[in-house]
């Protein structure tokens, strides 16, 4: 049983958006609604997030359609009216998507997604749409954080193992790719979306071999242009005089030892006696490469401490964003057929009406502050960051190539503040109201305050 | 383009577990391995781990072949032999695999999965064992605690918007269920597994009617025999005065309302005052579920301080396990070809050889002590937990059906002492070592230290 197959996107719903729509249909509501998808906080140690996953989350929307086992599941519950479970049958998304596009720079409140469709179009992909948007952001945002501590050293993404399911895995290694590794171990993503994939040995090999030596000398044969030797099996130390042996024997073939791998002890002053016995063993350019517990802490940590490192293989903690295992993300109805729409419930702002982010730079380019506004607001100095994805049901672009996708990522990260890049952050990037929005927002909670907690009639001037 | 049905088993691996079996099979090496499945440590608060995920790893292990795609991508990758590739073409698993079964509770350095198969079989399945098991079983113990912290109160799932990934979110579900959550509001899971599946509205389904009191009446209309309302898109307490009238209404049609949910504010305070507003009201019998950022230590909280809640809705924190997102789960051979193998890294103990964990009961039936002994031991009076799942490639039995697994944990939670139970475990499970296990490890250690670490010849008497 292969469980992924069965993972279809109409169904990954929570029931409460079958029941809502079932209710919309029963009552004949048919209105279009416009819902926002952003975050609402910061995470930990967090002043900026990286948008993912957006691609792959339209092309969803787009293609979606209840299969006829997903019907005969869903009538099975004994919830639902024939007459709805048709209109499920023939289910399309026709309604309209401006969104950021990935590797874009983003911060809380700023909607990364607005969706206008008729109410149950908008209102069934909820689930999938957070999900989805949830999780690779939260991944690339977390990657590039390692990114900047490596300060130009090459990272690569060895999570697989221990992220929340594969799903998460292939897209810790697609998000962090998108913000700058070199690639990943894992081989799924590799296939899917192009990645390099990186990967030599395990303990379990050395040990399979009566001798370290002997595992040594048998990788250089499979692997001979290609040769990268895992040191700590016993004794990091004892692994890298004998690295230097096998360079010396390659070398009189013609060969060259690639790198090494350290996976244990004290890594600042392992990577510099290793570093220091391959320069005198004559091989000082061979390639070091550590992994275990890695995160953007512990490699700032080890850059500032003068480890010998020029990879760094970063796995769980980042592949599961560790420190910050989820946001404050949410998906919420801000107009209905015309109307804005607000809840009060304390503590959960949302702003309303459809929004557009103004971005503002300064005279050196640097990003300077950030304008939450109304759709129909116009600031023509400013960069508009919501863009129309999706028309009445028609992509207008098709998705981003990854190389598009990094380097627009590259170009956002070098233009924001500095003291929104560092691991700590010192300052939050400034996000500016505008006052229409404002106004807007603060009539249409008082008009829902007199009228449904106060319980006075007010006339509705929306 | 639907991304999970890309998702097949054998490429659900760190490109290491290939090169590696490429250098298997380019020496000939096919002598059988022992690899050991097991957790390092206790993350923060824990004091033991639930079983989950074995059988869904078990029946892919049995069914995993190399697809021609997957193949083709290998070969495109330059950096196999044809041969390998042809090998790969005609893979199978043809071990022997011993597992604890799913809803057992384990500790740290037991072994709930025990591979013995041909070097290359047993290697491959790593990444794909590894990544199954972590994730269920973080899922299962999390869910463990909520349900011990709600005190026979029932649960929800409704964590799937916020998991990492659709992995994640269905097997969050099937974790939450198999320790004794009432169902999810996933229904994807709920099409798969078969679980019951809960919902009734979100916020914005309120927000689209003109007023709160239209959006409960159409809902109740919709669904006269499940009718839940959410009460705190405007005002909790005004919410729970529209739920009496309107459940005077239906009343009157003799109907009567189901519940109420109630997702921000001070959850004490609110749903005592909702409850009394309810007896008042004369339905006092009306169910109050609460959802919003719960988690064990939010929902004991609210069970000591006397919230009136019939139904805890748990989320995110449980979904993504956010307080202990991973754990120390490895995947190390411990013998190959006859030969008791370790690894010295250090701080990463690997108890060497097969093995076995029995478990100790006492006169009164409770969980008393474990034994972690060679697997050629024998302990009549302890229960031996690893059970053969296969032999030699063949399933011996069929996967167990989730209520039998629910019965097992239910068994060994009752059976596990109190003090491991806690949210804040005052003590550890004691395991102990056996004699013969701790003799041989100790030896195999001393050998590889002298042989690899001080270059002395030993002669082996494996």
């Amino acid at each position: 049983m292969n469980v992924w197959e069965q993972y279809t996107p109409e169904l990954v719903t929570d029931l409460y958006e079958l029941t809502m729509a079932a209710s919309y249909f029963q009552e004949g509501m048919i209105g279009e609604a416009t819902f926002s998808l952003f975050i609402r906080e910061y995470p930990p140690d967090r002043a900026c997030f990286v948008l993912a996953g957006m691609d792959h989350l339209i092309q969803m929307i787009s293609e979606m359609r209840f299969s006829e086992a997903s019907v005969a599941y869903l009538a099975s519950l004994g919830k639902f009216s024939s007459e709805f479970l048709d209109y499920l049958r023939g289910f399309n998304f026709t309604g309209s998507i401006r969104a950021m596009r990935e590797g874009r720079i983003f911060f809380p409140h700023e909607p990364v997604l607005e969706v206008t469709a008729p109410i149950i179009e908008a209102q069934i992909i909820e689930t999938l749409a957070l999900n989805v948007i949830q999780l690779e952001t939260i991944l690339a945002s977390k990657a590039a954080r390692c990114v900047h501590a490596a300060r130009g050293r090459g990272l690569v993404d060895f999570s697989l193992r221990r992220t929340q399911g594969v799903d998460a895995g292939v897209k810790a290694a697609r998000a962090s790719y998108l913000v700058g590794f070199l690639g990943t171990s894992n081989l799924l993503a590799g296939k899917i979306f192009g990645i390099p994939v990186f990967g030599t040995m395990a303990h379990s090999y050395v040990t399979s071999f009566e001798h370290e030596m002997d595992a040594f000398l048998a990788f250089a044969r499979a692997f001979p242009e290609n040769t990268v030797l895992l040191l700590d099996t016993y004794d990091t130390i004892s692994g890298a005089e004998k690295a230097v042996q096998l360079a010396q024997m390659m070398a009189a073939q013609g060969r060259s030892l690639r790198g090494v791998r350290l996976d244990s002890g004290d890594m600042v002053h392992l990577s510099r006696r290793v570093r220091q016995i391959f320069r005198e063993g004559g091989i000082p350019e061979v390639k070091i490469m550590v992994s275990g517990n890695l995160d953007e802490f512990r490699i700032q940590e080890m850059v500032d401490a003068g480890a010998e490192v020029d990879l760094f293989a970063v796995g769980t903690r980042m592949g599961v964003s560790a420190d910050a295992p989820f946001c404050d993300i949410a998906y919420k109805m801000v107009e209905y057929a015309g109307r804005p729409v607000l809840k009060l419930s304390s503590g959960k702002k949302t702003w309303v009406g459809r929004k557009q982010v103004f971005r503002c730079f300064d005279n050196k380019g640097m990003m300077k502050e950030d304008l939450l506004a109304l759709a129909s607001e116009s600031y023509p100095e400013a960069e508009p960051l919501l863009e129309v994805a999706m028309e009445k049901g028609r992509l207008v672009r098709p998705p981003d190539n990854l190389q598009s996708i990094r380097e627009r990522f590259e170009g956002e990260w070098s233009r924001l503040p500095l003291s929104c890049r560092e691991l700590k952050p010192s300052s939050h990037f400034p996000v500016r109201i505008s006052h229409l929005l404002q106004s807007l927002d603060d009539r249409i909670a008082e008009e829902r305050e007199l009228e449904e907690v106060k319980g006075k009639k007010v006339s509705s001037s929306g």
